[in-house]
């Protein structure tokens, strides 16, 4: 239970720096619901990055970050276009349709990326009332498959959603990651490259549990207040959530935290590269890799170590690091996959 | 800022025992959403208290709790009753309609606490289908008037609902305090006394941010994983969660904390009892106080310590207490009462 | 069953010119969806009694116009602030809830009319996200108890809404009663007074089933097609929804109908002034007739005509009249409540 | 406007039997809501094809009788297989999605079909909270590529659904077409077929306006009156819409109006049968004729025949026909088509 997980970057604990923090943080009695200093300095940091324009709202995970988020987008008979992989499309049981009332179209993204193509193909319709109005693309950076947007496919698929009236959501859950993998700040997959709302992850980067809507355009940010509230993210001790967000912010503790994710992706990627049994399937540009490799392979491995079966039509599976891999993990892991592999190649 | 309040029992920070459970959680990776040993703690103690059919789901909020769990007891066509003064009537921003889409009926309710005839009032046009079906009955107790219902008005309640078809939820956000003042066992106002959901609250009692839906009726059980995934209320790394809910039921610290607010909040208006400008307007049960004073001595008072004004209408305003305040703030705090209402009578 | 009935007025069927308007418009085949001809003239009359701006969009029913106008008013975090006899209130089945993820905020109406003071009163919390945001004041003209308010009294509340960046809706289930007991026009209800959406009703007014979402806030209107489909509010066969609205429409037809109606009801009332068991409860403005009278009355007067049990708590009935009630039908029924009520007097 | 139309079998009016029991209808005051005789007549013969156990209940369009239907089916947390051409899934505005909070997972299906291995591939994650839990599902019969499910075809999906603790629902907005299509009766496609809940579509096959949700399985009932209600798709003067109903169930209406429509599709798809310019795209079963035609061809043909685009991308077009559509119609407008499709070819 201690052991070494490529299950998931949430089976890390939290960085020790996040939870000295949290600890720090302990101290009288504070006004509730994020009226307080260590709040203030968290919107401070996140401006810091995202412009000054920028208003954040932590909140307590992603699925409530991306909702909440997406929820100041988009009224219920519009649509969020998404990759049919998006956490928001397979991942969230369903709590978009939920709460939003309105329609997600899946479209298909190799890779996990959407593309300025497949998003035109799933917009169509418009003006007619028998239809759901496209409204928001939605993006994931890293996205699912552990692969990363260039600014420059990010940028393109703002200028097709802006020129079209329509608004793009970044769900940043592993923001850190793809802007260490990019070599580019936080912000710079903010407004800079045309993004309109963004959930920016914390959990996975090494915190305890909070994430942050953040707003890029201010006139979408005015009933964020209420629509956090209603959808049940609103911490009443937030201190404890925004020291997390503050530590992460220091001393670029997010950008080295994802650094070693990343590092240790590339590190097992490398280390498998000529594995006979084992095919890499996707780039692997964050902490995540993607492969496939024999079932039987599959099931032994997944007695000493933890990992996913991806998709059980295909075999594939995902192996994912976090802040807390170290090398010397992922060279045992490898090793073992390497020697299970090749019984079964 | 880190002063004393008496603003809400939600200003306090967490107790020290508390603190040390979640810093000793942080050993290394666990499954994530619940599947580790903490979280397997918290149920057992759970139901070590409301028992062994009491099934337990850790939330992130008050709100969560009191939605997730009445989501698994209401269709969208029936009807919550409550006080006029629930939690989940004005204080949710509309959480409960928005997630359960259905009405809830509001009754007046003097001291907070519903009665079988005011609930009966309530409920009209059964099998009508023009009119919402009353379903649920939830009661929030200790009250949000700082008051508390007996076991024998819980038990009324509950028959009443029962015999109709209908069921019976608790808002437990400050349990303790209420089970403190009773002088009975958590587990007395779960099945025992009738209820068949309950909200859990450990935030007010000294956590950081945990609560428990606690479903005391299996055959409402089998949905709950699903309702706290899609209601965003589904922690990722859970054992931080399960830690507070564990540190708080260990040695009874749960019990603890709630005496020491409701001694505080016992002494703050014993203090008060003769003062020429206080009206205490309902009974001091649990850990709050409201009271009537003059609106300048308000005004005053504000600027010293925090607390709320809880109806513009009348003046009232209300004093809590909490696991952390300290009989010389309740002191410091009533001899300034009695200065300023003195200037003001 | 096809007897005399004062249960209310779509008992009745249809005015023999609307049937004859549906039958006509039976020829050929023409586009779906209100992209005909009929649908044209039915939206140039109702601009002809609502103004240039105002947009109508026809609807199946009563509930659908409410629900559908208040969609295109309020966000979910958003409070309707009504009557607590209001129709969306008690006599929808929870649909404005679930359709809208709003609160209704109710508050007592004596005579089923709100004044400024009760809104204002139910109007707290704002810009505190942890209450829903009033944001729009619903009417019903005339009323549920049969009353009808005053132009005055509805620009007063129109004003006090504007004031504070809330709208003004109406429901006109029975607006054809309320104008013709006002002696105006239908569009001295609209925007002539302050309204800002308005239920349109045809169907109570003589026709079979029609009611238009009458918009008269121009920003308002963008979305109600798409509100109107995704509330399965939309007819294909348009045509003879409209058709019934044209027919109405046409020849002053609406007036005449309420007229009858509005008629009606004040002979009943008039004719039961004196009657000892019989205590009319409610100014009798409208085609309805509230009264008490002695339970055992209710149950033999119910055997011979039906009629409501308004409230099962004072015995309090309801006497409606319609488009299709004569003179002969009140004056049998009136002679029949005094022997009967003097029997049990 | 009141020429041919192969734009929609909603272009076409009201069947003259029809329209006379609408008519006859309209006698005396009767109890609203569908507490009258011809309601009640309506439900005996639903019940004469659908078994007795069958629960009918009318309604005012296809996407009420789908969503009303749908809701006694699913939770929110559950979801619906459809193909992805599906009514629910394109062609009702996120109805689904509002009205349910649930998601439609719609799958590839060529001919509109789905099978048995398509759905099994869309469900997956069971019992696992993160993902929805597939519950229901949805086929239309005839479908919207105007194909036509075999009984064999319904009851694989039916055994496949009922093996699994899943439902089988059928959108029969021309559930007529499709009977009259197998030579089977109505009931043939309930529950004989394993279906649960169907819609049935009177509106298209000569009604005016009416549809109705037939439950087949009794445990399901329960609800709907409540859920039609709230979903605003009760009548009050609901004898109108059943005599619709009661028409089309009397001296086998349903089936000639559908023979015809049918009849006149396999004419015209006879009719073009080796027309150079045009590619009949899939089997004619009911009563729509898909074809790929010269876009200019396309332009040109609709200025003088209302007919739709169905796919920009291919070019694809719908024929539909209606229990109206005559032989000379047919003769003419595929006469048209040859001669312009001729020219672009």
């Amino acid at each position: 239970m201690t052991g070494i997980s490529f299950g998931s970057d949430n089976h890390a604990g939290v960085h020790p720096d996040v939870l000295a923090a949290v600890v720090e943080a302990n101290s009288g009695t504070v006004p509730a619901y994020g009226d307080d200093a260590v709040t203030t300095e968290a919107k401070r940091l996140l401006r810091g990055h995202f412009g000054d324009s920028a208003e954040a709202f932590v909140v307590f995970n992603g699925t409530g970050a991306n909702v909440v988020g997406l929820q100041s987008m988009v009224r219920s008979f519009e649509s969020v276009i998404c990759a049919d992989s998006a956490h928001i499309n397979v991942d969230e049981c369903g709590a978009p349709e939920k709460l939003l009332g309105a329609k997600l179209v899946d479209v298909p993204a190799p890779g996990g990326k959407l593309t300025v193509e497949a998003v035109d193909a799933a917009r169509w319709g418009v003006g007619d009332p028998h239809h759901v109005q496209a409204k928001v693309v939605s993006i994931t950076q890293s996205t699912e498959c552990g692969t990363v947007y260039s600014l420059e496919e990010i940028r393109a698929l703002a200028d097709y959603a802006h020129e079209r009236g329509m608004l793009l959501h970044l769900d940043g859950a592993r923001i850190a990651n793809a802007a260490v993998s990019l070599g580019v700040d936080l912000g710079d997959l903010g407004a800079a490259a045309g993004v309109d709302v963004l959930s920016f992850g914390a959990t996975k980067n090494g915190a305890m549990g909070a994430e942050a809507v953040v707003v890029l355009r201010p006139e979408l940010a005015g009933s964020m207040e209420f629509l956090r509230k209603q959808s049940m993210q609103l911490a009443s001790k937030m201190r404890f959530m925004s020291a997390q967000v503050v530590a992460l912010l220091t001393d670029d503790l997010w950008r080295r935290n994802a650094a070693n994710a990343n590092a240790m992706a590339a590190r097992l990627a490398s280390a498998l590269e000529d594995a006979p049994g084992v095919t890499i399937t996707d780039p692997v540009q964050a902490n995540a890799v993607f492969a496939i490799i024999d079932r039987r392979a599959t099931e032994v491995l997944r007695t000493e170590f933890p990992f996913e079966v991806w998709r059980e039509d295909t075999g594939q599976v995902r192996w994912m690091t976090s802040w807390a891999t170290q090398a010397s993990d992922v060279d045992a892991f490898a090793a073992r996959i390497r020697e299970v592999t090749g019984d079964h190649a």
